[in-house]
């Protein structure tokens, strides 16, 4: 994890610049994507690529790579570079770097940073994680990737000192999703309910995943926002990203949902996510 | 202008690196000061070192300069290794570098970038600028001055390619702030408005020394917001941040304000700015 890939060169991560005139650096004028592998496959690659094209589209910021290919190669070089065979890959395309004004400078090339990272162990998050709630500051243009994530790390920060995994934000008293993750109810009809794909959440891949599986699966699921109050009255919560798949939520705030333990439906989805990946690993 | 501080070491701006694992980088985990010189006096400084501590109290980073006179000392230095007599000095100081993860890491000491550039041309831009009106997307914390200017960046950009110097944006269909620069109205009254400093506006140096100097002078002002409606009655209007002092606006979107020229009491408060600013280097 000691091998960097910037602007089509690779650096170790001591020797990892970029110029103080980066746009990422000065704006947050850029967008990224977590992506994890196994054995040399890029899980879900194809949903991540069409993601990063989506962030680069309403940023208008030129995707320097011209295809899921292109990238693909130079990931899989990365990996054996770094010698791990499973992980996570953080890609970071900024507008590039120019002398510092708001406006797109007219000539500018985008700048690329690539690095990988381990599966940290968490076992013991698999038994259920507890959330707190908050008020959504953030911005009213979630659904792009870009690297403007102050509200985001406050949040995050705010969940470990208070001993929470994640921190659901709320707009208009209803949960939008969490800092780093997707949040899911299991209502009393046994319907998973999340926050509909709109501007106020990222639409993460593993909520695509998700509802993917559920559908295969005929498990119910709607893509409904739910309150605070809907909260009170859930069966089963979970939450989801790349870095940790689906992690089963057993307490938010000060309510323990229901017997405090991963419900039936989570475990289910757990499972099934697990072999939805597997089968990717070994198609 | 090609001499970079970063870090307390000197860099020519084409070697002015900093790691890509920079925290302002990945996440827009820093803040920011721009901060105008003339004829080696730093003008309005100690109002700006003290938003400069605000804003990173308000993100909990250590201020890696103790007090404003050590600030001062780099300031001069960069600015007389540049040769300019006159400028703005931008200044980011971010958590610092660590592995990438969303919570704060236990060890780690700020960035810091300094670096300097010339005063612009903008003879024409006194004679009035024309404005447009958006949505304020923008998160519910624009009090701290944050490197996380995506929305203001946007914003910008779209003004410019409307032909436009700014756009104001509206929380509710009231005025909050431009995307780079306060905003204000000259009621029938002749009466100032502009927006209050609360979370939804930065509170520039500028728009407090237009309160300041009106306050002196005898010229009313409130901080309260004013409507889409009230813009469309109004007498004058104006803008202001530290990098143009204050702009006469003499037309928001399709309808010209008056007669389309600079208000009286807009030019009385540039006049008022002016020689505020030249109190400050002949003192």
């Amino acid at each position: 994890m000691e091998i960097y890939f910037i602007n089509g060169d690779y650096s170790h991560r001591y020797d990892a610049n970029i110029s103080v005139e980066d746009r990422g650096f000065n704006f947050a004028d850029g967008v990224y994507e977590v992506v994890a592998f196994k054995d040399e496959k890029i899980l879900n690659f194809e949903r991540h690529f069409k993601r990063l094209q989506r962030s680069l589209d309403a940023l208008r910021i030129k995707n320097p790579y011209y295809n899921l290919k292109t990238l693909e190669i130079i990931f899989k070089q990365l990996i054996k570079k770094n010698k791990i065979s499973a992980g996570f890959l953080y890609l970071q395309i900024t507008r590039g770097s120019a002398f510092r004004k708001h406006e797109f400078p007219v000539q500018v090339s985008p700048n690329v940073v690539i690095f990988c990272f381990n599966t940290k162990k968490q076992e013991k998050l698999t038994m259920g994680v507890k959330v707190g709630l908050s008020e959504d500051l953030r911005w009213k243009r979630c659904d792009i990737k870009s690297i403007s994530l102050l509200p985001n790390l406050l949040e995050k920060q705010k969940a470990t000192e208070s001993g929470l995994y994640e921190i659901w934000q709320m707009r208009d008293n209803h949960i939008t999703e969490g800092s780093t993750s997707n949040a899911f109810i299991i209502d009393s009809k046994d319907t998973i309910l999340t926050h509909p794909a709109n501007k106020y959440i990222l639409g993460g891949v593993t909520r695509d995943c998700v509802i993917e599986i559920a559908k295969k699966k005929g498990i119910k699921l709607l893509e409904k926002s739910f309150s605070k109050k809907d909260l009170k009255s859930c069966n089963e919560a979970f939450l989801s990203s790349t870095t940790v798949g689906i992690l089963p939520v057993v307490q938010v705030e000060d309510s323990i949902i229901k017997n405090g333990k991963p419900g039936r439906i989570t475990e289910k989805m757990m499972n099934n996510y697990n072999e939805f990946l597997y089968n990717q690993t070994n198609e």
